[in-house]
């Protein structure tokens, strides 16, 4: 591979979020190929891969891994198949990009970053967040030294509208589902590690939710080995759309993420200024972030640099999401180190 | 009076812009003491001094301009008075500030000015909004250096109700009585004198206006001597309130001045994003400048420096709203020079 | 009393904050007269007396307590001796207005609240952010039904600067001084009750603080008895100035309140739209409040009707703060009757 | 053509704005194929072709009009080429995307618009403004009655940097190149006719425009059949970027267009609260409003349906800015029926 300018990539997974990667890759990265399509789904998989005029067209994953051809793959699959998708491509040699999380256990998310280890391939796992517009320039701002020593980190995040209850039964709860996006950002934006959470929260939303097991609405405080502290909190539902904010607060100065309205128009009348709602939800908040990480993903392994977000990383904020639901089941402040 | 730390002032006029400025000096201008209060409705100067424990009132205006003790006047009555009073106060040595506009016949505005100059004394006239922090704020981004070169200034002055027609017949027209405002603005913030105007309008808010014979909505297009252009926009009812914005552009940057809200709170749900319409009308939007007004010119006075607007620079925007008027009649572009 | 149309009044304390409130009452409460002033700093109660021309002025404050002339009393000296004003003026008939808090501890809180109920007299305590127009609104929002039920309140308090260290030392602290308007807020805007805290905290802003034994950057999260969550964020310095947000999370809606920019100006250029910093602080920020709430004060005691907040009521964010200093100490959440 | 459910679609021109229209085809327009490509850089055209898995290239575009399998041609040459193109394939019976503006004179833009007429054909005129989501919510919020009846019309038009002035020679001049997408939108938004223009404007960002016999800056105001007035002002040089507002002024409210800033991260110190710019330029600001004109004239030809935006329409901007031009070189107010 090392002398190829496009990286030929197979894609394991044509649902929702498998053609949403199949299309920026196909019409927006032009340093990639998809070389083949897999899908459980047979049907599924051979509709992308005719709006894309993609040949190669696959039930089963392995002809993927077996495919000589094949530089890299994206796993997009659902998240109880991440640990072993891995685990055969790291096998067979090949880059990996996989939907966050890995795993829901910590035992089969270590197996998997052992077996990128081992096999010395590269594996960027998909915190979209890490490359959206915004936090990209928040990011950028911390890292300029105008934020001075970070003090405060709050996150806001809230969807607009509840997970089937199916869903959550099976997604590990809203911790290692959602909140652990802002698991991810609160150890990427300080620049540290959490070592302490506690969690609060409740049913407000669905009670069907409540009858899953699982919680909807929670605050989350933190504190970071570097000193900082910091705030999350998320509900499954706000009338008003996805709502994604953060702060982060230091010596320096602040900087802040607000949501952007899903349009730039107002409406003045005697009752006051009205904007629109933000962008709907993550499909449409973070669609430029789908092509960006995709791109880096790409480029890195082209360039044979590392990823911006690595395998490895992507398990500490499964940890932080254990350590907060433990945290919630006890009602008391729980260490990370506690979560082995 | 060289030697006092607190000017002596008569004021004329206890209406309501009399009282504004009464309260405004007797709590928040320490530099200044309220001597005596004239008014033609005796009633109502009584009332204004029993609530400032002010004990000189008058029905005469003549009692203030002959007492020795008396630094200062203030000349808080109706247009038609301004000129007279400046006159007689310019003849008694007195200090003047006086309410915009001087008059709404230049050979008046001109006899005025003559009489100040000729009796040396200081005389500000009202115009509030180059004493507003946000509109102060703007002049210094221009001062600064930071906008460059002026090539565009936008100006929009909406009113929140149309004056009553009774005061429209006496007021000298829109142009005179309200967009001198942004006259003044035109060219305090150019740095610079308008030397032609366009002007087109109409009467779309209040019919009884127009039979009133005035306009009750304009745009009105600038020429300036330094070679910037400009726009002013008016309307005489805006639903939403009162609205003061004011957008310099040039060759370094824009500066621009938006709508205060009258609170900071916003509210979101389903239909949007919702904020407060501005304060309602002049009185609130303009509260700070009445009093910052005042306060410079106590400050000038005591110190003996130039007041920052001069009762000379008050007849630029009379001689525009003139041109004004000229070019809406006759549907064609007028050169300042053609107002004698 | 009964007839008076006008509330006579005798302010103790002539610092800042009495002068703030004296001026507010000459200028601007035209329901209320100052009748007397009285500071143990003699020099000072003359200063302001002969500011506002008010004859009685006093060394000793009960010279206040004694004339029957006066209806009421605002009381605006140090902490320490609010408790024993209180309990003087309750004893004298006076009805009350205090500055916030009563006392730092609860035994002479609940002494001076016994005082006031049994002598029948009112109380109001000072906590100005109920009176503030951007809070008034966001309550108006909660209590119209837009927010629905209530799941989220988020409160950001922090300050421009630190408090000098010896005014540390005896302010109670930071939960105490500061955070105890964001605990009255709490309770105010969730109709309901603090019941658990959780404090996180630390000195990141000046070691000194730390010495004198408090903290400057803090994280609370609060449990409402209607089942709510809350989060509160502090800090002593924030470098863009005052930063008072609040945000209430609910079922219909949400509803913010921003911060006020000191003006309306914008300046854009090749690096981006700048507009300016927040009012300075809390003299700045709430310098309507503070005349909104005495003025309340003044017409609920000339009604005859309850005020908007009483001394009952400045009890809860007392307790709340030393629910959350135990639990700083502890690094536990603390139910609120752990507080006796 | 009638039983079709995706349109065949031949590409005339691979250059800067081909490509963007090509992409979004291919990629994101399900309901349409790239059938051909034609450019007389056949190279242009066959690496596009080659990205897109196209296999007709050609070099002369009549191998598209003689293609009876292509059911519409996009023509994204240069402005001489486009009235000649528009006639060869009206004549050829291919519905017509063509770029604005089809042509810098009346007798053509006329030939071109007769053709289509004779043709039956349709023809969709590329003014990406209204296919953006602000410019069609503002555009909403007028059609649903909300802003009453239009008084004042105002837009902002300004370029983050000059063209080049070989572009500026061969471009018909800055209101038939630039201004023209708001006089287009003035009639757009107006739902009227501009009646009379008034162009005043100069040299201020570039001298060689000048030598060109260009201006770079202006301001125009316009009168509409149904009483409103409106100004548009323009620079070809914004130091702060692309800035597209515009503002709708009626009886009933206001509706405005602000600039996207290019991410939602803000940045507080002392200095003040900065965001970012607007996005870069047109192709940034308006990237969806290509996708959406394009999907509109795709889904009108398919349903046999007009098109939103008919090349009849398109005559009128042209009109209007060729009075502007006689206004600004005659500096009086011209009437659009001046122009024949």
């Amino acid at each position: 591979m090392s002398n190829r300018k496009v990286l030929r990539m197979g894609l394991i997974g044509a649902g929702r979020i498998g053609k949403i990667h199949a299309h920026n890759i196909a019409s927006r990265i032009p340093q990639a190929k998809i070389a083949a399509i897999a899908d459980v789904n047979l049907k599924a998989a051979q509709q992308l891969a005719g709006e894309l005029h993609v040949s190669n067209v696959y039930e089963d994953y392995r002809k993927i891994m077996g495919d000589p051809d094949i530089d890299a793959v994206a796993i997009l699959t659902s998240t109880d198949t991440h640990a072993d998708l891995i685990i055969a491509a790291a096998a067979a040699g090949k880059h990996i990009f996989c939907e966050k999380p890995i795993d829901l256990t910590l035992e089969r998310v270590d197996k998997a970053i052992a077996a990128v280890h081992k096999a010395g391939v590269k594996c960027q796992i998909g915190f979209n967040r890490r490359f959206d517009p915004s936090f990209t320039r928040l990011y950028q701002l911390i890292k300029s030294g105008k934020i001075g020593k970070l003090q405060i980190l709050r996150i806001t995040n809230r969807e607009p509208a509840p997970p089937p209850v199916s869903f959550v039964k099976t997604s590990g709860g809203m911790f290692l589902d959602m909140t652990i996006h802002d698991f991810d950002m609160a150890g990427y934006l300080s620049d540290s590690d959490v070592v302490e959470v506690y969690a609060i929260g409740g049913v407000m939303v669905d009670p069907a939710i409540g009858k899953a097991g699982d919680i909807d609405t929670a605050i989350i405080t933190l504190k970071f080995a570097n000193g900082a502290i910091g705030t999350i909190d998320n509900s499954r539902k706000a009338v008003y759309g996805y709502d994604q904010r953060v702060e982060v607060f230091g010596s320096g100065g602040m900087a802040t993420i607000a949501n952007n309205p899903a349009n730039a128009a107002t409406y003045s009348n005697a009752k006051g200024v009205l904007t629109d709602k933000p962008s709907y939800f993550f499909l449409e908040r973070f669609a430029e972030a789908y092509t960006a990480e995709m791109s880096e993903f790409v480029k890195a392994v082209l360039a044979n640099r590392p990823t911006l977000f690595t395998a490895a990383e992507s398990r500490k904020p499964v940890v932080i999401a254990m350590a907060a639901n433990k945290s919630l089941r006890e009602n008391r402040p729980v260490r990370i180190k506690e979560i082995k």
